[in-house]
């Protein structure tokens, strides 16, 4: 197919798509003519990927060619291969240059000083009691245990450390929800595919997920605190 | 106590604490010479509140204002209060002129041309549905509950609306830990403490429990996909 084509079926722009195979995240169409460009399959599934990269997972230019690298390794196994692409998204590592609450130079790293930090040092103790009470395959070091220390050294830190006692039951339902998300991944047929739904599944899960807590916590403080009946239009009970 | 220990003890600057009184969000302490204030532990118990509000749940000075508002509102049922903590808190409605993936026009309400969007459509049905398939004592049109639709019209468009079928998975998470929220909620004898143990447990909530779905996915992905031995530090099986 053409460019126009290509970008009726994507939604993407012509400049967009241009722009891709200029940063090299798009691989150039196949020239029929010396000013057009013939488009296939592979292409439309590397640019569905792209956007979805960019648009919902908020990734940067420069992390998206690390991910379709790894796309394209193919020596790489499924679970590395879903490893790259996760980590990438995890908050806080975004390797996008940003400052956060533990990475204060934004060179992509949790700053050393934290290390003797004791909220830190008590924050790390939980989350390795944590793993090896459930016997998860995870280390305390990957980039997700320590999105989780991060946040509990930050609860101490503003005094509500006393929260992480939900520590048990959100591990237990995280469970359920990576159960289902893993039965969900794996079914298209291109690894682009898995990467897809890999991303959109972590980021739209997320943001599921914490709409569909809140309606829940809406639910349950209308039984505990409200009249506990039907919902008003602004949620509340009348 | 004086404005510099008031600083001491919450880790405010002075200079701050005084646009906090200028702005309203903070009572002026009790005048005990020309140049000097009194301030006391309610002044201590609001500025943690205010501190907890701006750095953990991101809210603005104004909205802010909205919630203080709430809280000397002695008249405000418990359940009222914390709905009006948490509708503040709800992705994409933060009242802060931004526009949103549902709120194009930055107005802090849905478009109003959605409503005729068929991926909106079905997305409000199928949230209307599992609030009644779990008896939720929400409104399909509470903030909670468009966020939501928001987020199953957002997956819909970009053609991966089959994610959906985690919805009833994650659901049944949602109710434990909204349990173990609210279990959480309430201990603190002021309605200041009441909202910040609000706040500061949706917004660090929302991160711990995204960080733990992560490490639960690398367990179970380790599982499925990797060689199901003990992981290295890139948190990836050897």
């Amino acid at each position: 197919m053409r460019i126009g084509e290509l970008s009726g079926r994507t939604g993407v722009p012509v400049p967009t798509i241009k722009y891709y195979v200029r940063e090299g995240l798009l691989a150039p169409g196949e020239l029929t003519s010396p000013n057009q460009a013939s488009y296939g399959d592979a292409h439309e599934r590397r640019l569905r990927l792209i956007r979805a990269l960019l648009e919902v997972g908020g990734l940067s230019v420069a992390n998206i060619g690390e991910v379709l690298v790894a796309v394209d390794d193919k020596q790489r196994s499924t679970h590395k291969l879903l490893g790259a692409a996760a980590d990438l998204l995890v908050p806080g590592y975004t390797g996008d240059g940003c400052a956060t609450l533990a990475d204060g130079d934004a060179d992509g790293a949790p700053d050393a000083e934290l290390d003797a930090d004791p909220d830190v040092v008590v924050a790390r103790k939980k989350v390795a009691d944590l793993i090896a009470a459930r016997d998860w395959h995870v280390s305390p070091d990957s980039p997700q245990a320590q999105a989780l220390t991060t946040a509990l050294a930050a609860l101490s830190r503003i005094g509500h450390g006393g929260f992480a006692e939900v520590l048990d039951a959100y591990a237990t339902a995280a469970e359920g929800v990576a159960r289902a998300d893993l039965a969900h991944v794996g079914r298209g047929p291109a690894r682009e595919d898995l990467i897809e739904e890999v991303v959109v599944g972590i980021v739209m899960g997320d943001a599921m997920f914490a709409a569909l807590r809140r309606m829940a916590q809406v639910d349950g403080s209308s039984r505990a605190f409200g009249t506990g009946g039907a919902a008003g239009p602004d949620g509340l009970p009348g």
